[in-house]
């Protein structure tokens, strides 16, 4: 089998697990590209992936020399246009996850979003991805713009509602540590059943005393205006949502 | 060592999760104890757990007869005295956790929040509640108070967001599996640094270009009114919860 040739273009947190998860592969051999000088670009890869900040991506396509391989970027809010540039087959490689340097990952768990500049460059790349991560999805831009939304709700917002809760146990001597357990579970059914099925809580019963009885909580606490527009909004949305 | 006896009044998740739980304990022996005719109650038990609905509770306790025993019922929202017309010691045993009867838990992990009528019988129940759980607090009213709204915060509104998520990925042909994996993570990272610190997102950084295209796609896929009004509240809390 022909070895596998690929240039990881970038230096920070995604070029890093990249390298690493290629580098496990047999037969695929990735090199890490100074998104500055270029040192270490092999003209010939298979790939080349431009794994920089969303808005350096334009620049390093513009300056990068001409290539034998198929350009990708990584980011999941830039379109493939970008790389208009190029003459070279383009794409994007987007793996959805929040990396951090030191932290070692199970690759094959991660989704892969993939588009190509023709069907076959999909195809290639769809195939680099297979070879890392059980979990590959064919997505354009339009697609990567909704999971991007979607898990803008799932994952930013989620973290600031957590956050909230922080604040709230800080306040009454407890910690975050007590309620995770119970997150956990909560994230686990979502495994077994949809997360609509799986609501519970005052709203869903539309137990007004409970709610009543927050309100009153956050008012006397002196709980921050925000706080408290979160709370009616979410349990209204929440009522909204179980209404025939 | 004395044998440990335990009336577990109810027939419910919480009921038969706390059946399961001691039974597992050496010298401990729990008796499910049917809730409207008291069938199987040991009246000289140690301990009696009242382990039905939040508005049962009170009936119960008026219709046991008397015992020589702790008695303590297992709600979070519900105040001790729900049980003043017992002449005995009384507590509340509270276990946060969401119960499903047929899943297998790890008790250990459950933190259980404890009160009592005094303090010899809260440390009676927190050393009954340390036979399951190395997570013991106690706790009263006020402060399971706050720890219901903090997890309202933290799981039942979690749980809404992700089902917009999911609805957002549903129409547009994908999964809520592909997020789970960055779900996953996102919890992850709160038991190393706090939920604040953890925050990432266009809200985080300010950016509006992401901000507005993701508003953009809401009202061109005529997202409900709620979706957006929760885009956009949450959006500014992050944004206010970074303020200097």
């Amino acid at each position: 089998m022909q070895p596998t040739i690929i240039n990881i273009i970038g230096r920070g947190n995604v070029a890093t697990h990249l390298l690493r998860a290629f580098d496990a592969v047999e037969g695929i051999y990735p090199t890490m590209v100074n998104p500055h000088t270029f040192e270490g670009l092999h003209e010939d890869a298979d790939f080349t992936i431009i794994s920089v900040s969303d808005n350096a991506i334009a620049e390093v396509a513009d300056k990068l020399p001409k290539l034998n391989s198929i350009i990708a970027h990584t980011s999941g809010s830039t379109s493939i246009d970008v790389l208009d540039s190029r003459s070279e087959p383009t794409g994007v490689f987007y793996p959805l996850q929040t990396f951090t340097k030191d932290k070692s990952l199970d690759y094959s768990e991660i989704p892969f979003f993939i588009e190509g500049s023709s069907g076959e460059v999909a195809d290639k790349l769809m195939e680099l991805a297979g070879k890392v991560s059980k979990n590959v999805i064919k997505a354009d831009s339009g697609k990567r713009r909704a999971l991007h939304v979607a898990s803008v709700y799932a994952c930013n917002f989620v973290n600031h509602l957590w956050s909230i809760s922080d604040s709230i146990l800080k306040e009454n001597g407890m910690n975050f540590d007590v309620i995770r357990p119970l997150l956990k579970e909560t994230l686990n059914k979502t495994g077994t059943m949809s997360p609509h099925d799986a609501q519970t809580g005052p709203a869903r019963r539309r137990d007004t005393n409970t709610i009543n009885s927050h309100l009153d909580f956050l008012l006397k606490s002196n709980a921050p205006q925000e706080q408290i527009e979160i709370y009616n909004l979410l349990t209204s949305s929440i009522i909204q949502s179980f209404k025939e």
